[in-house]
């Protein structure tokens, strides 16, 4: 067979989807994992939406954020309690609320009556963490961190495992088979952009990788989700690049959303405002709609 | 101003696109250019489709296409009467019809009445190409050969400037001014993909980068269209990067169509063949009305 | 200030350095760590290597690689008690031996006199890997796992970093503060390669990222050591590229060697034997007598 | 075969090489091409060195260069009479010598009795360039541009093959064959940087690949040199990868070199002057001998 002609990858050869990826690999080419958390159903037609401000900063923050992005149809609330940052120290502003986070959360999360998806990096929280979650998120940084994933998937809550920004296909698969081990079954990729070196604007930052979308669905039944925010890290782009999520066949969208971009305690050149987050879920229902889906 | 908050990237500053690109960089931001071509309108609502196949392997396969895509609603013909190819030895499959199939294309133009886009690589048959090309189609590899640029700038001719796969938006900008300052402002720029190490099945191929579709729009007045079908060198993938290059806001889509995919004379895992074609644009017409803009 | 002429970069400026780096950053051009860990001097002419098997297969096997590489030069025994793998499952071959390992690790560093690197994964096995090991190595995958970082740099044992393959140099010395921050200065860095996508048999694996010597010798005084080994994943370009690190400037290189390259454990591709290693340590003397430094 | 134990990288298969790059590839695992330019040997033990500035800014400029370099052992002249810029426009500063640079590189090459590497870029000017040029250059932007790889082949002239910074090894090896297809067998590849996402301070530039030396000598027997200033675009960086170079197995450098480089006419970070240049020669033989190699 001619190199022009032959099959364009092998990173991950069918044998290899049966030996090392058993639990996330297709059993047959239309298989796909359909599984409800509080009610709202991933891996169906619906395309959930996750929304919510990076970090919590202060309980009227995320409890105000909550209902705004609950009326306008957002299924989960996102919001960090605890965050990673790339270096050891704090600016005043740049403060993790932690437990009192996680406080708030719950308070977000009785008012506005949405669930909440939130992470956590360190086993010592993984159970104070699980109480408000309605879904733990692994951060990139720690998709390959597997003793954190292995005490996560015990916990029995829903995952999000996001994809490290420099991780193949292969790895971030690799990774989500530690947790389907354990026999925690409701996991969610979600694809937060990769290192490229080619883009405008992204010396410092990301390249959302939307060929991962049908990529991914290609071989696996779980459902696979986009951040546009963190991945572009620039207002303007998050809209082209969640519309583009949902025509590609994302199975859900999450947004950076804050009350006052400007002004958040840390990325703000990233979020969007309430307003903009309404006029974003119209569009996605009408682009989820042209492909057969729906996002209300 | 901390790391943390600073814009994404560098790469082109306000100063560059006056100093480097005044040709290329938006005057305004609402501007954009529009043009016609062959009673074609680009840059406004409309998003043009550009089919065939990879190359003009017979009079038969060009007419018959031609003929298909169409009735199926495409703007414009693609097919390849020159070729390169990144070795110098031809299999007896492969064989470049050259000046034979640019007749050929100048027969399907006629007998299907669509206008055609055709890539030239050598100056010395430029002016050849032009006489039957609507569209002259400036290839990935050829996007830093200057002269050549120049030279086919000269023509007068629409021109559309593929990226190189190892270049960035602002290496991109600077060979469309190299068209501009010629006076040639029928110009068109096509994302086909960059090297990156990341995905699945894609280490010897590319990734779409639909980043860069807000990103030019955001500083260059210039139509953007990309081509799913040589970025992803995989026909599974062709129609969900299509619809989400019409969602990012694409300015067009090329795709290859071939009426016997599996047979193609060249890269048989990448063309759609008619039926698809169809399929696919009748969907990308609902992805294309949902964010306001139309292919039919 | 045109871009032509424009510094080459912008990722970590001067203000960052003193900012978010303060403790890895140079204090002054010449400012440069040096340290002893068991009677070896790091940051100094020496070049300390670091050599021994992926995996602790076997007493026999490490014990005996143990005094062989120490024959041969070699200032530190390596190898791994505890492996991460990509995917959770383990094959009858791959074993990770754990405390059995790290038993005979202590058998080896006593009957060959030479001290131990191995890594550690998971908190719960920190303070018992920490009495054998002279060096607590921190693998790639765990480089922004910031709670062990922590929690290994409060064992006040030297600690050897590896950069992720997707991170930047930024990314690196983030990491680098959170160990340096808890007050533990015995800190080396090193390179174990990039996911780069244009290299030639790197498909699946990394490029050794040379440039970062020098570009991290100007701006941390902390060493930083290479492993070609895990970057190149290919014997044969082993030493090539161990050469090339010590002519670089690195302040350490560490090797995969094995007594039967052929039947290890884990990937049979990279180590090299006894006898290519005492080779490849001549070899390298010489390279760094030629730039002042040495080896032996 | 298991993944973790396959060969890293499927991108070049033997079958490839003896079918798409039959010239270039080795005929046995000793096969190295070898052959004179000028007296100086290429492909034994001899490592070249090409230095000189970016531009051939001025008659003196270029005299004293020349007569520079030569008394510290370099073996032939680099200089652009003709140089691509990745926008149409030139400052004052920067003018293009074009027909009288070469002039003045004839002069310098008489009055300094050294040979001269020169770049062309446009078919029209090759048999000038051809006339004062020992060697031909190919600019990375003209890698894939073959119709000027086969003009300049039919010259005779011995030719330099710059490597694209986004080209893999195979697409590199395929514009070789090309050249030699053409029966011009004196042809030198030169690595001069990747476009990767990783490095500080590479945001804009790129990154020496120092693991294609090996990885193209296991495979072609074409004499490869690498270029550290057009990597690096950083003078500090350039002696260290400059050594690795040659460490690395490097058959020969090429260095940015000139008598004021602040005041360079472009690129000014990156050159060295004439003093360096003196002391890196004397490093570079140094490692040279390590190896088993000289430069004097």
């Amino acid at each position: 067979m001619s190199i022009e002609n032959k099959a364009p990858g092998k990173d991950i050869s069918e044998e290899d989807l049966l030996d090392k990826f058993p639990l996330a690999a297709k059993k047959h080419s239309d298989h796909r994992s359909q599984f409800e958390i509080c009610g709202v159903t991933f891996g169906g037609d619906l395309v959930p939406v996750f929304a919510g401000p990076n970090m919590v900063e202060s309980e009227e923050l995320i409890v105000n954020t909550a209902k705004a992005v609950k009326s306008h149809g957002a299924h989960f609330l996102r919001g960090g309690a605890f965050k990673p940052l790339s270096f050891p120290y704090r600016s005043e502003k740049y403060t993790e609320t932690r437990e009192t986070g996680l406080k708030w959360l719950q308070t977000a999360k009785e008012e506005a009556n949405i669930p909440i998806i939130t992470e956590v990096m360190e086993e010592q929280f993984v159970d104070l963490v699980a109480e408000t979650a309605d879904i733990i998120q692994i951060g990139a940084r720690n998709m390959q961190n597997y003793p954190l994933l292995t005490r996560i998937a015990k916990t029995g809550k829903p995952i999000m495992l996001k994809r490290h920004f420099g991780c193949s296909l292969r790895d971030w698969l690799g990774a989500a088979e530690y947790i389907l081990v354990e026999g925690n079954e409701k996991l969610i990729l979600c694809e937060r952009g990769v290192s490229a070196p080619h883009t405008h604007r992204s010396s410092s930052r990301f390249l959302l990788d939307l060929q991962v979308v049908p990529a991914a669905q290609e071989i696996t039944h779980l459902p696979i989700v986009t951040d546009p925010s963190h991945a572009t890290f620039w207002r303007k782009w998050v809209k082209p690049m969640a519309l583009a999520s949902v025509a590609a066949g994302a199975d859900g969208v999450m947004l950076e959303v804050h009350p006052d971009p400007e002004n958040a305690a840390v990325d703000p050149l990233q979020p969007i405002n309430f307003e903009a987050f309404g006029q974003l879920m119209n569009d996605m229902e009408l682009v989820a709609n042209a492909v057969g889906r729906h996002i209300k």
